[in-house]
């Protein structure tokens, strides 16, 4: 055993989770702890290229089952060249999504099997679960008019915001909670809705608890 | 059921598919038959993409496990948007390769678990398999003279052609010859050391006989 870590951030859009890594990320450092900033889909160069198909919407319209091939397709790389060389040199790793984005949007929201997609995680990952996982929790309406807003320096287009499937990123915040509730101490669930201090506050003082 | 068949050429590199497929397709068509030429990977927009990714050698190095699951996903689109509403609106599909290529170059070449690939194939493809598979057999020390011979006019770089991994392709050989053995009457292996011609009249009777 090393004194690897591997943090995980997850939540919907306008979660605050980059802001949170990079507070993580700064603090850690302070404390003279070695950490690796990563996420997903992207964490490697073939996986910046795959993001690309997946998010950059040049049109493709890729099955729920494809979809799901793709991304784990991209953890099966990220986790081979990325974090487990990291864990294994003791280095602590906080991710911008993992495995736990997969079941909420193409199990919870496109509907496909849970058990599929464990299964998968299971064969092509040698079943690698984070330390952690700290879930950003915010309802669609503020985290996606969040999100947009950041977008657009004009505010949030309303046209845009209603075209939102506000039920799929229902379906995908539930997921989230069930992870968490089922990870027990493996997972803190945070009110993103709280200020940006008091989320980076309580993600660190998590994400310390897990150090030792 | 419908008058749709699924056809698919598998063989190494040089072996002669893509000169078969359009030749089988024209006397199809000569006959009257609606046929549908297709390839993997990058047999739909989204695919072609990927293939790209897969193959340009743009200095990615997929890990055998990513590679298999691109692959898939590559399967899975394609079957999804091509393969099943061209036979189910009867039509016959000419494919330029098919799971027997995963199961070679991802299994025998790269080593991967044949289980892993054909419960993949399970779960994302609902374990859809050709009627017919025609394996155009011929030895990688030909075959990839001749593939080597298209690519550049002055004929053969040695010093190319000694960098190729002949074992692998000596397993992806064997892998194909064991598919067709364990298909019994649904694979038929074709000497593609023989004229084009031969070649070619073997593959159109073996296609003619599904066909009834």
């Amino acid at each position: 055993m090393t004194g690897g870590r591997f943090i995980v951030l997850e939540g919907g859009e306008g979660a605050g989770k980059t802001g949170t890594i990079a507070f993580l990320a700064a603090e850690l450092r302070a404390r003279g702890r070695d950490v690796v900033t990563t996420r997903e889909p992207g964490g490697t160069p073939e996986g910046a290229a795959l993001r690309r198909l997946l998010l950059a919407g040049e049109g493709f319209d890729w099955t729920p089952e494809a979809e799901l091939l793709l991304m784990t397709a991209d953890r099966a790389q990220h986790v081979a060249r990325v974090v487990r060389p990291a864990l294994a040199a003791g280095r602590i790793v906080i991710s911008d999504r993992y495995a736990g984005s997969t079941l909420a949007y193409q199990g919870a929201g496109r509907g496909l099997d849970r058990e599929l997609i464990l299964d998968l995680h299971r064969r092509a990952l040698n079943d690698l679960w984070p330390d952690l996982t700290l879930v950003l929790d915010v309802p669609p309406e503020i985290g996606l008019r969040r999100s947009l807003a950041r977008l657009g320096s004009e505010g949030v287009d309303e046209g845009r915001f209603e075209g939102l499937d506000l039920d799929f990123h229902r379906r995908v915040r539930q997921s989230f909670l069930d992870l968490a509730a089922a990870a027990g101490p493996g997972a803190r669930v945070i009110d993103a809705t709280a200020t940006p201090e008091t989320v980076k506050a309580e993600a660190l003082a998590a994400v310390l608890g897990v150090l030792g």
